[in-house]
């Protein structure tokens, strides 16, 4: 058979072909700038350290750390010596970061200066980890006694690695937890063959079309679903990289845009929509910026058109998850939509067309694909070569969130996305299964009207949840934040939104709030919502005559 | 497991997501026009009939055929019922055509119109083939009794199929043979697998970069190494295609490109310098032309400059064999070469920078890796997911033309190329193995010397090979077609040659021909150049003082 689908190339292209190419990183230290040469020499360094520490074939190494240089180096050196990188949302709360460093039994930790405490912390429940690499030239002083090393001292220590050892592409490389809205973090394991799959599907111009003249900036966490990738594929591409470090502020991100020509970059809605919120009080050039790719959730359409009219960029949608190891779906338009800028713009809001190499379905309850018309909505299940077809080590889920195929492929995932697919392929996500809102026999979408209440002048934020009702199972209620300035009642919202939808979907109420709660990857965390509202009064509840 | 790497999605993803895209088809018949949604309707229904005839997983199914929409669905419907697409040049000599049918046992062909006289004649030798299908409405009289049917009247006959087997991604999905200057043609097989990492890495910008909006028309032939699997890569792309059918003539690919305002195209050099020559004399216009993928020899300097100065279009000089696929490096210039015009030139000539998912060495007669600083000679060694590590039924070859690796990977390819590598990581190929001319100890370039002759003002086309020689081994000779009213002697190329190379590189004579014979793709025929000059005078010969 022909050479396996490993990430031994993706290190040898970048190191090899662009040894001059160039790696900007913000740590805890400053800023520091090396190239493609200097990241291969540390990565060998990094492996032999590895090595020396008793990681080899089969390991789990976890990390907890931000996006930088060092970290980069570690989605190299665990996986192409056959150790599997897990990697750790240092931002989830205790419980959370305990349950899946004990759930994955990881053997060593690389981590943030930031995360040593809480190491130390839940060090009684680290049963398994041996040794603590800390990512810097230092290591903090601790109370308790720890088996903590210097990532630096522990590169300099150590030579180079020579050669690779020989890797199967089903070796797991990757590995990440679902945050998860109910019951506890799932893990998902890539593959050396799904990073391959899901890097080269990505520098596809039907993806993000990465190209070796790119400067690629991942503001998208590398504990979140391997940073959408990034660090695989923009290697192999050969491109420039920017790593914007510990928790990047509006500012930040703009200095890094402007001072190192920044062409793409990628993240969730809200850091863009505080990027922009940052330029219009302190102004700020994103000449150089192609693209930005937003996902995790949709942004708003508003910020889509202001990006584009007032900054010349581009906002690419994308869908994905952690089981689809982040994309799995961009929204370019079509050269067939012979469009103006407004209904390119329609195009782009939604969550675009799915990526090569997946196939979908989109499904009613009774498990019968709905048709692709735009409005009749089901649940969207997808698979491919990228597409987890189980969790590590939950049973019960493998059962209940995928679905045999009635051909001779592999099983479909539930998305848990209710979507319509309209004429031209397109996806438009309308709401999560559980976050819809099931009125008397008919779906209220959550996502609908909280887009609607969002693009009011006066919302800053708007979340949408179903409230548990007697009569008709569960009706809409919202939570807005006004804009500073700004008084609003709940009939005027309410007739706001009957200019779009029908009565029937109007919220039974508006709870104006100083804030939203959000979760750890920076969604609205409907969750907490909900079990702070317990059987609600709703005033604007509909009567009988509906 | 996830899903594994099929042509499937390929499929799924063109009919269903690009339903209304348009696929342009030069046959016997005229040109037509249909939509992927018509494509997907035919391929199903030509499954249905091969499945009829009794094909299925496992089987080969053999084609005689140009480009054209026929031909297209049937590299999806063979492989996608799990049997074997067997590309067969239809210009090569009987023998070799007889010997290839025979040697991969096709049970099924599927024929141009223009190969039924093929096909007649060497019945006797297609042993194991059960039927013929002729690609046409119609199917010719013959004087033998042979099992034809039309290939219109088959998918018009038979129900579409609705759903595919169960397929594995190491199932082979095609298969070539190498045309081979030496002994008889050698079959490579690839499969789903291959294709599939194959297509990826063809559409992202580090190789051709395959948009969606892109108008592709593959001149390079569907026999021929999968027309360098444009035919897989740009449905997946969801592009419009355009197959120029039966042995276009310049005029035909000018007209077409016009007319269906074709972005991206490709074939050997030939081509392209013939449609130069047709536009200088009938005029043409190219503007929608971006640029012209070439490969299977390098094309000459100052035909890229004029296509770049006259037409705005960008020659894509990419190397690769049968054994990788087609494409296994582009050309492309780094975005750290910041460079005028004539040093991006000077990129573009060379082979360029191994695509994704590759990796390479350049090894000297020792089998030591050589420097890469331009200058150094070496063989060229590839290996990756799309390079084959055997050939069909040939264990002679597989010992002699593969190389073990010393790490964990998989053998390595002896390409038979002579290369230097710069570096900033270019190849460029300065000769065949089998053609580099061996003089006295040292390596003479027969590519270069040849570049250098087609370079002058009065030269329409030139090769040199190797003559045996009593003292130096082997000494260079020249065969050169005089443009068209140019008086040239021998002494004058010499002198202008010695502007460039050292004296001991120069031809020891030049014979003037009208044409120098090709092989069946288009490549100067050395073989027979070598066989028609049996122990030449060679005049200027070094003498002793060299």
């Amino acid at each position: 058979m022909p050479e396996e689908l490993t990430l031994r190339p993706f290190f040898w292209r970048a190191t090899r072909l662009f040894p001059e190419q160039v790696v900007v990183s913000r740590t805890h230290e400053g800023q520091t700038e090396y190239t493609y040469a200097d990241f291969g020499d540390r990565v060998r360094r990094l492996a032999g350290a590895l090595e020396a520490l008793g990681v080899g074939h089969g390991d789990r190494v976890g990390t907890l750390g931000w996006n930088t240089h060092r970290h980069f180096e570690a989605y190299y050196a665990v996986p192409l010596i056959g150790a599997q990188l897990h990697t750790v949302n240092l931002l989830l709360h205790d419980d959370h970061v305990a349950h899946i460093v004990e759930d994955a039994a990881d053997d060593v930790l690389i981590v943030d200066r930031d995360a040593v405490d809480t190491v130390e912390r839940l060090w009684d429940r680290f049963d398994g980890v041996e040794a603590v690499i800390v990512m810097g030239e230092t290591v903090p002083e601790t109370e308790r006694d720890l088996p903590l090393s210097s990532y630096e001292q522990l590169v300099a220590d150590h030579e180079p690695k020579g050669s690779w050892p020989s890797l199967s592409e089903d070796d797991p490389a990757g590995m990440c937890y679902t945050s998860g809205t109910t019951g506890k973090p799932k893990g998902v394991e890539y593959t050396h063959k799904m990073i391959y799959a899901h890097a080269m599907m990505v520098m596809t111009p039907s993806a993000l079309n990465i190209a070796q003249d790119d400067v690629v900036m991942p503001v998208v966490p590398m504990f979140h679903v391997n940073s959408w990738e990034f660090p695989y594929a923009v290697t192999m591409a050969g491109a420039k990289q920017v790593y914007p470090g510990p928790s990047p502020d509006p500012s930040d991100l703009v200095d890094l845009i402007e001072a190192e020509n920044v062409t793409l970059t990628a993240g969730v809605p809200t850091v863009w929509i505080d990027v922009l919120d940052h330029i219009d009080r302190e102004g700020g050039d994103l000449s150089s910026l192609d693209r930005i790719v937003v996902g995790g959730s949709a942004a708003p359409k508003e910020v889509m058109r202001r990006y584009a009219d007032e900054h010349g960029v581009t906002i690419e949608h994308a869908w994905g998850m952690t089981e689809t190891m982040s994309i799995g779906s961009v929204a370019h338009p079509k050269a067939s939509i012979d469009a103006g800028r407004e209904e390119t713009l329609n195009v782009r809001v939604k969550q675009g067309l799915l990526s090569p190499g997946l196939e979908m379905r989109v499904v009613g309850d009774d498990g019968d694909p709905v048709p692709w018309d735009g409005e009749a909505v089901g649940e969207l299940l997808v698979r491919g070569p990228t597409v987890v077809e189980r969790y590590y080590d939950r049973p019960e889920s493998n059962r209940a969130e995928f679905v045999e195929a009635e051909d001779g492929g592999a099983r479909w995932l539930r998305t848990g996305d209710i979507a319509t697919v309209d004429e031209r392929g397109y996806i438009e996500v309308v709401d999560r299964v559980k976050d819809v809102i099931k009125s008397g026999g008919e779906w209220i979408s959550s996502i609908e009207l909280e887009n609607a209440l969002m693009a009011h002048e006066d919302v800053a934020e708007a979340v949408v949840i179903a409230a548990e009702h007697d009569r008709w199972q569960e009706r809409p209620l919202a939570f807005v934040v006004p804009k500073s300035d700004a008084e609003l009642d709940v009939e005027s919202l309410r007739r706001a939104l009957a200019e779009e939808f029908p009565r029937w979907w109007l919220p039974d109420d508006v709870r104006f709030r100083e804030s939203i709660p959000k979760t750890a990857t920076g969604k609205f965390d409907k969750k907490t919502l909900r079990e702070a509202v317990d059987d609600p009064e709703l005033p604007y509840a509909p009567g009988e005559d509906r």
